[in-house]
């Protein structure tokens, strides 16, 4: 299900789209399937997804178990989970073992366990694509796939690579390959190339490379990645506890994860998941946002009772209502660019626990920079515009101080978060602006307050 | 270079960072490059870095040119370009020889071109660099590595086998050969395993996959990584406007390019730069974020100046500043909200031009839904709060249109952004948030001065 987030059709597909269209709505299935055949698996997949259920059916009814196989690994999740009601499970079991295990599991996972034990009855892969399944799709268990090649270290090159051509394995698969003692424990890693070219005589623990990094299979995806980018693995081998050849994570799954894992960062910082789709149901996007509307409200309307309590100031001289949004308005687009920053860093590990001193003494001489030039020109506005320096003063002073309160927030918040185990993202950015906009209403109107008898506007 | 963005600094290196900052301390720079030896290159990179320029240079110079074209790629630009003012031109043309091009290349590029020109004629590997270097470092020709093997469609399997031996380059960059025609013209793809276990007496063009995907050199990175993820690429061939192999971008740099093009978009949303870093010097920040502060000054201002219009309603009734942030914050919020998942769906290509009538019906249904939930809420808050039902009525339809129109205008600012060929990331969020500000308090403040006479609070 590689694709399902990374799209990008290309536009010839859409003329394909209407004909297929067009030869379904006039019961020509058998045609339609013919110039569906005609395109790559991942378009394949792409038509599919786009025409409604009946046609879809229609359509499927035409291809083999084969063709299917190679068309469900480019399936949306959705797409796929409906695969089971479309066709029978004698069928979906054919298909399945067909299909790379992992992607099988993914399809499993997708619809309800009755219906998952049911085909995976049927399959005779269900060993493999079980132990997929045995693990939460976001660790390395579920996302390896278990078709590895563990070559036992004491064989000849010249016997692995007769168990190579022998393999039934696809040939992507064979092209790294890992090296177990006898016990099955991983002990080395060695590629294809290597392997072709090694000398003849040799033995496979004479031409390994013994410096294999893996991971156990519950590591997080986000740790996968972050090995498999810094030490440059196509395929990082997965363990078990004892340290058992259990499987790889392809580097593929990899670039899904980083765009997964960027895409839910940017979009928990603004309060909804990163499954939610613009096409998707109404009801899961009102699951995900409406929450965050609510705790909102809660923010906006604390924000409303602070200025109420100044209701008296503003009753006296009502110009200084507008200045409300621009103090806080402005710290607020500040801290949320920290705050963002911060974010950003800690998850691709820019920035640790140990840079924090610093980061913060940075940000905090930034903001006390940027913001005497920024407030001293808004003083300067409100100075001119109202005739009245005072007045000009305590916007200055009240927008300074929101300046450097919010890149403190910016860099402290997430950082808090994360001490407390909780996702930095989720919850940093309405906490900063929170933060801005109750502190920037209340040093504003109380010394709007306090040098109200100064003020000579209104 | 392709760690620069990934971090994730293992815990266990700070001890031997520590370890080796001592030893350069008092001088031992031979044991400390022992030690350093003992690292993986990424680590090694890591360390180097953490170090002052004089540690930083004390050690380098105990390494040979092959360990220090190991570190290189692993090095941020920043530090990499560095590096030709602490070794000789000599030294640093003997290093970059060792490195694949590709790396030389973007060493090259942080460094000033009268420097680079000065190494580049000291290299024995300069035409392979200077082909990378003419490509911009986001395009399929900078991205490239040029040393790709292209294998003559009418020779043996076994002859390729021989070319493959004889080969001087690294094992992985034999994992997947291109075949082209005697002009040089690329017309198929065949892996090793394939070409390894193919018949004895086959030709190329007998076992080659014909169906293969390239792109120019011209494309830019984020087309080259939809393709590569779409068709499950490891290794996207990159050919000039005739067709004639020139290289390949690898799936390594699409990992790093996902992760970059995220970042850029939600920095971007903020008003900062993708290239920002927390750790880099102060002056590229205020670069970056100034402008942006500049321009929501105005938009703020743009605000203040509205609810300014109004003084007269608020002398009146000082109470009604109150729910100024309200209005505008939680539309804010929601808008904010939509804008983030259309530029992200753009980005990845979920959503297109032909989807956006859809998605626009559909964010308005889902804003009109939750609009009438958190109005409503917010309108008997006011009507309890205030004992004034008119005015829990007027707060209620200020802020149910204003959520409507943040909903409108979060589909409508990327999609008219793109079709003005602007990123819609840059500014989508500063014009939604602009637009509702705006909005929230003009019809806000509108409706409380037209209603103002049937208020009986205050």
């Amino acid at each position: 299900m590689a694709d399902e987030t990374t799209g990008g059709r290309p536009p010839q597909l859409d003329d394909v789209q209407e004909s297929i269209e067009d030869q379904l709505s006039v019961g020509a299935s058998a045609a339609a399937a013919t110039e569906l055949a005609a395109l790559r698996p991942p378009d394949q997949a792409d038509v599919l997804e786009e025409l409604d259920a009946p046609s879809r059916e229609a359509l499927m009814g035409e291809l083999s178990a084969e063709a299917l196989a190679d068309i469900v690994e480019h399936l949306g999740a959705e797409t796929a989970a409906e695969l089971p009601g479309l066709i029978d499970v004698a069928s979906m079991a054919q298909v399945l073992d067909e299909a790379p295990p992992e992607v099988a599991a993914d399809v499993l996972r997708a619809v309800e366990w009755e219906i998952a034990r049911g085909i995976l009855a049927q399959m005779t892969s269900h060993r493999s694509v079980a132990r997929v399944l045995l693990y939460a799709d976001d660790d390395a268990g579920g996302l390896m796939t278990p078709d590895v090649i563990g070559l036992n270290e004491n064989i000849s090159v010249s016997r692995a690579l007769q168990i190579l051509r022998d393999s039934p394995l696809p040939h992507q698969k064979k092209r790294q390959l890992f090296v177990v003692d006898p016990a099955g424990t991983l002990v080395g890693r060695i590629g294809l190339s290597e392997l072709v070219f090694a000398p003849a005589g040799a033995r496979i623990s004479d031409v390994m490379e013994t410096d294999v990094i893996s991971v156990e299979t519950g590591t997080d995806q986000e740790e996968c990645a972050r090995i498999m980018s810094r030490y440059g693995l196509r395929s990082l081998p997965v363990v078990d506890r004892n340290g058992v050849l259990e499987g790889a994570v392809a580097i593929e799954e990899m670039v899904r994860v980083a765009e997964d894992e960027a895409t839910e960062d940017m979009l928990k910082m603004v309060g909804t998941a990163g499954d939610e789709k613009l096409t998707g149901p109404i009801r899961n996007s009102i699951r995900n946002r409406f929450p965050w509307l609510l705790v909102n409200l809660g923010t906006v309307l604390f924000a409303g009772v602070l200025v109420s309590l100044f209701e008296g100031t503003i009753e006296r001289l009502a110009i200084i209502a507008a200045f409300i949004p621009v103090v806080s308005g402005q710290a607020g687009i500040a801290g949320t660019q920290t705050v963002t920053l911060m974010v950003r860093s800690l998850a691709l590990g820019d920035v640790s626990e140990r840079d924090s001193r610093g980061v913060l003494v940075r940000e905090g001489v930034l903001a006390l920079v940027q913001g005497v030039v920024i407030a001293s020109l808004l003083g300067l506005v409100v100075w001119v515009w109202q005739a009245d320096f005072s007045f000009g003063l305590i916007v200055f002073a009240a927008l300074l101080g929101n300046l450097i309160l919010a890149a403190i927030a910016g860099v402290l918040v997430p950082l808090a978060m994360r001490a407390l185990n909780t996702d930095p993202a989720t919850s940093s950015a309405v906490i900063v602006t929170t933060v801005t906009d109750s502190f920037g209403i209340l040093i504003y109107l109380s010394l709007a307050a306090i040098f109200i008898s100064t003020l000579n506007v209104g």
